[in-house]
């Protein structure tokens, strides 16, 4: 681990490159994956399954008895916790509702938006060495909340062909309406085109690997929307010597143990607070059960040292971090400054394990720069915004002129005509 | 044109087909040119500009002094007719700005959300028989209200080397940064790439035919956000005998009119209403001067009776309309129930030509059956949703616990190390 010093900001796009796939074997298998399953749907998630997950199911819907059964074994604290997270990340995306917008643009052209939830959602939560059960959260809560219909979550079985209890805790808390035990590809593939078992759905959120981001570029070709592009983790701390070198390297460490290609920044204007960091770290790395992965990732960790605030708040916004600590005496011209970021993270005691599961915002953030175009996940994302318009007699007298001036010139007459022909009816103003 | 009557419902989701493009061939040009234009730069547009527009330039970006003198070169009332236009959009899309979202979820625990502008996008603007200069108001209002800082147009040039002067002065009026004489997929690889001439963009907006919509696709697997996938456009006018059939034939003669793959669908309680609408077809659409391609387009038209409101509404759900006309006596229960559609029209005075131009709604919406999962175009689509927190050190005692337990339950211990790590230095409650 080292400081870089003064970089040039030729160099900066250099700097800010994530890790890229060869996805052009992706490609491949994804296609072979998808045309599968649209041919064979059940029997080909199924295969892929016992392929993949090593394990042959009868049947890749989860039966409701077991849904609410299994959802009840998991200790009562972790139940507490998860509870006291869905009541904060509700509070955090009820508020996001948002009334209808009504203008009266011209006299007598009445136009409005209202939002409506999109019926049909599916969920993908990855499997792993552990349950990802607060993904379930991040995602079906404001589902829920928008008003989504149909609800179905995939997720891989173990190798028993179970789902682990947690995760069911969390979809029977939230409404999911169907669980599928399938992961990968053959997850996105299904709800992409719909299956016996699986319903085709209209959008699908969720995090994954390479081969799923994959599937979901595949699913959004094929007419599916999707949130957005996932890739490997990120974190840009920015810390000053106000910061305590102790917990910045908690968080970067944090950010460290999620994957050997996770990305972990950190920037300040104190070389002396940069060393003291990446003592600390290396104090608390040897005491995590993760520290091989936490090593690699570190490996490809950046540690700049910029004086200058802006110069800093230009290399930000350059990289575009999904997490963004800032631990300074003054934030204020950074939150003011930063347009490229997911969610940020203020003063010491805010640490990134607080968004990821309870302090009520979503972790569902765009990682590899794509916070230069998307968001955090949030509540829009599960509805569409309608426009709607009246426009009464006097209002199309008012702007009937102009719309037919208009599509002449765009030369569509018949636009023009359906103007005219409402115009032109005997005496128009009652 | 004949009239459809009890369709069963299993035949809905054959009846609502769009019309379907052999992709396959058109990937491997989309794929040609994307990367030549990643390799060759300007070079590669030029070549391509050659190739399908037949014009050979020297500079593809327009100059400063060419869009100040040719954008003034359009008739006055013209100039009226698109400042009236911008007021009106103007007003519908300042009244999408959103104020900053906070909550304290938990005491101590403040989150909040707030809303930046994408700082670079790309707007396209087809060619073809006429200068399409409404499309440069739908797409650059929203995005100089938002803020954005770069906002580029690609449109091709014509067979003089020239944009079309309505273009420039819409372009002008709404505040356009950079206008490149570019059209088709090389003007999608370039704001996807970026080259000399041509700014790498962040997120890629407007409508094309197939060859530009499945560039926009390889543009989002390329890491470019898009607004959405276009396909041909589309018109459902539901109408009921307090209609006008005269107005609702026009409707539909102005549909028909974009093009021969134009949809076309009439839906009515009564059948005598739907057999007038026809007959008043007939006689208008022999005055067209698009009368050719309308009529191609009206061939594939559905006129559907149905006597039940709830299967009216079901299928309307179910075609997901982009433009939906509602004339009825009692629109009520369809306001309510419409899920799934672009822009709604209703009474008999709102002519989707009013929509398309000057009422102030955004005429870039979903096609395909795409107004399932997205909305009209609007402020949104230019802005991205940053969250924000900060937790007081009380804040972190309220909720650190159970993020700890959620942490160890997921396996990620340094995620309960960066809450632990702060607990427990030394008197936390100040």
């Amino acid at each position: 681990m080292q400081i870089i010093k003064n970089i040039p900001r030729q160099k900066w796009s250099e700097l800010c490159k994530r890790p890229e796939f060869e996805t052009n074997k992706l490609i491949n298998i994804v296609d072979e994956i998808f045309s599968n399953v649209k041919l064979s749907g059940d029997d080909a998630i199924k295969f892929y399954t016992e392929k993949f997950d090593s394990i042959a199911l009868n049947n890749i819907v989860l039966k409701e008895e077991e849904f609410k059964s299994q959802s009840q074994k998991i200790p009562v604290e972790l139940k507490a916790a998860i509870k006291q997270a869905k009541t904060n990340i509700e509070k955090f995306h009820m508020a996001q509702i948002r009334n209808p917008i009504k203008v009266e643009t011209a006299p007598g052209v009445f136009c409005w938006q209202e939002y409506r939830p999109i019926q049909k959602v599916g969920l993908y939560v990855p499997g792993g060495s552990a349950p990802l059960f607060s993904t379930v959260l991040m995602l079906a809560i404001p589902a829920k909340i928008a008003g989504c219909k149909e609800i179905v979550l995939c997720t891989p079985p173990n190798k028993n062909g179970n789902i682990p209890a947690p995760i069911l805790y969390a979809a029977q808390l939230t409404g999911v309406t169907k669980i599928i035990k399938a992961g990968g590809i053959q997850a996105i593939a299904a709800m992409t085109y719909g299956t016996k078992s699986v319903p085709k759905v209209f959008k699908i959120f969720g995090p994954g690997n390479q081969y799923v981001t994959q599937a979901k570029l595949k699913a959004f070709s094929e007419g599916t929307a999707i949130d957005f592009p996932a890739g490997p983790s990120e974190v840009l701390v920015l810390a000053d010597n106000t910061a305590n070198p102790e917990f910045v390297a908690a968080d970067l460490l944090s950010q460290a143990e999620h994957g050997s290609d996770s990305q972990v920044v950190c920037l300040s204007n104190s070389l002396e607070f940069l060393e003291r960091v990446i003592e600390n770290i290396e104090v608390q790395l040897s005491a995590l059960p993760r520290k091989e992965i936490a090593r690699n990732s570190l490996n490809n960790a950046l540690f700049l040292f910029s004086a200058s605030a802006d110069e800093t708040i230009d290399f930000i916004n350059e990289y575009a971090p999904e997490h963004l600590i800032i631990s300074v005496e003054d934030e204020t011209p950074y939150l003011k400054n930063i347009q490229n970021a997911g969610s940020v993270f203020v003063g010491n005691y805010s640490p990134e394990s607080a968004g990821d599961y309870l302090s009520g915002t979503n972790h569902t953030l765009p990682t590899n720069g794509n916070a230069k175009s998307y968001g955090s996940l949030g509540l829009d994302d599960y509805t569409k915004k309608i426009s709607f318009q009246r426009i009464e007699k006097k209002g199309l007298v008012e702007i009937g002129n102009s719309i037919q001036v208009m599509a002449n010139a765009e030369g569509l007459e018949a636009h023009a005509k359906a103007v005219a022909i409402r115009l032109n009816e005997h005496s128009m103003i009652d």
